[in-house]
């Protein structure tokens, strides 16, 4: 059988948003990356409109927009993280990586009861 | 706006199955309760076949059954967890717990940056 694998899901929610999660520090990465929002949507395969909506939320969460729509237009223009979304992304990626580390020690004690 | 919430999900995936995530120690803790797969089923709002074949997953994951089923057949008999999966329970609860706890501390950082 093949190997055991571990997950981890953290999310940041206020009220009925989710502020920050895995799919959305994955567009955050993918707006980094390729220096705008329909490039990170293409690099996900996610339509525009779900990413730019996806943005919208994030930005609404934080006191400061986590994503700067770049002069030219929605489309046009290019987007680029903001400081506050640089430190979000860095922050929860960091997390995500303590956090895994952590639980894959504790979790070895129910991996040694799978079969194998 | 309302307070954040800081959510966690642990998977322990084997192949294709999942053998211990968060529904699935529902399921347990709702069968150790009742005392049933049909009685976890009812109070987790689930059908009694989907129940079943999450338990089977489970047992199929782990060397030794994590539920067993008692005499009298399979809606009739009921069901208890075997020490296996008493232990994978406990453990895993323990280890969401503690990594909760965890990120929970470090989630401050994100936190201060929200709205609120």
């Amino acid at each position: 059988m093949s190997d055991a694998v571990i997950s981890l899901k953290i999310r940041l929610q206020l009220g009925d948003d989710i502020a920050i999660g895995p799919g959305k520090a994955d567009l955050l990465e993918g707006i980094q990356r390729s220096g705008s929002i329909s490039g990170a949507a293409r690099e996900l395969g996610m339509s525009y409109r779900r990413a730019w909506l996806l943005v919208e939320t994030m930005n609404r969460c934080f006191r400061e927009p986590l994503v700067i729509s770049l002069v030219g237009g929605r489309h046009g223009g290019g987007a680029r993280l903001s400081d506050t979304g640089e430190q979000v992304l860095r922050h929860f990626r960091h997390i995500e990586t303590r956090a895994l580390a952590e639980i894959s020690v504790d979790m070895a004690a129910i991996q040694a009861l799978l079969h194998t």
